[in-house]
């Protein structure tokens, strides 16, 4: 179903389809009570949770351990002015369990940058939304 | 220079050299006491601001007209793991000068979504500040 504003609604499900080809995200979130925004790679757990692997003493996780975050990817064509965008809402919180940290070790993700003492984060499903352009309204572009 | 992080700073006319290029950004914002974030299509004004276009009656501008939100645009390469991502943050504020606003239907940002009664955001380049990821520690990948 399109809207009247030219997107579609996209289902959970089908938001956690795009969500897990997508490799970098954006963590959205307060800090010193300004909006705040950071994108890393990520990856989602079994329980379509976001995880990401930052450092422990990071500005990051002293941010958002523990509070309501958003996390939002995407994928747009200018060309076509079409595209996808999901964002997840929910509590993030480093993920303090060894045995749970030794899984992730294996199967979580890996920063792209250099790291010592690193940690993985998780971000709880909590809400899922997402919306599709699909480009009806081209003009004036190839 | 870069950092140890695997960072580098950008100066702040390196951050307005690469919005330039981007087509798509996102606000990032606070929405019923939640983080919040939008993807939007955007220009840069003659002053470094962020236009968007949008309509008036938007969730969008109820919530960040006359506020201080963030507004990021990031671009990634998974394969190399880097790129760049550079954050404006400033007060927004929809442009309600008749003549500014005339000045903008023929230079500002044409919307991607078919909208009636439509209406230009600044976003002031208050801070503004970027980072590049240079990708020197590619690994199993191609």
């Amino acid at each position: 179903m399109f809207q009247s504003d030219g997107f579609r609604a996209l289902e959970r499900q089908e938001c956690l389809r795009l969500l897990a080809k997508a490799p970098v995200g954006r963590v959205v979130y307060t800090r010193q009570a300004l909006p705040a925004v950071l994108p890393v790679n990520f990856s989602l757990d079994t329980d379509s949770s976001v995880l990401l692997c930052t450092s422990r003493d990071s500005d990051l996780v002293r941010a958002i351990d523990g509070v309501v975050v958003a996390f939002e990817a995407d994928e747009f064509h200018a060309e076509h002015r079409a595209g996808w965008s999901v964002v997840v809402t929910g509590r993030a919180a480093v993920v303090t369990d060894p045995a749970e940290h030794e899984r992730l070790l294996r199967t979580g993700p890996d920063s792209w940058m250099p790291m010592r003492d690193g940690v993985f984060v998780r971000i709880e499903a909590g809400m899922v939304s997402g919306r599709e352009l699909a480009g009806a309204r081209v003009h004036g572009t190839a």
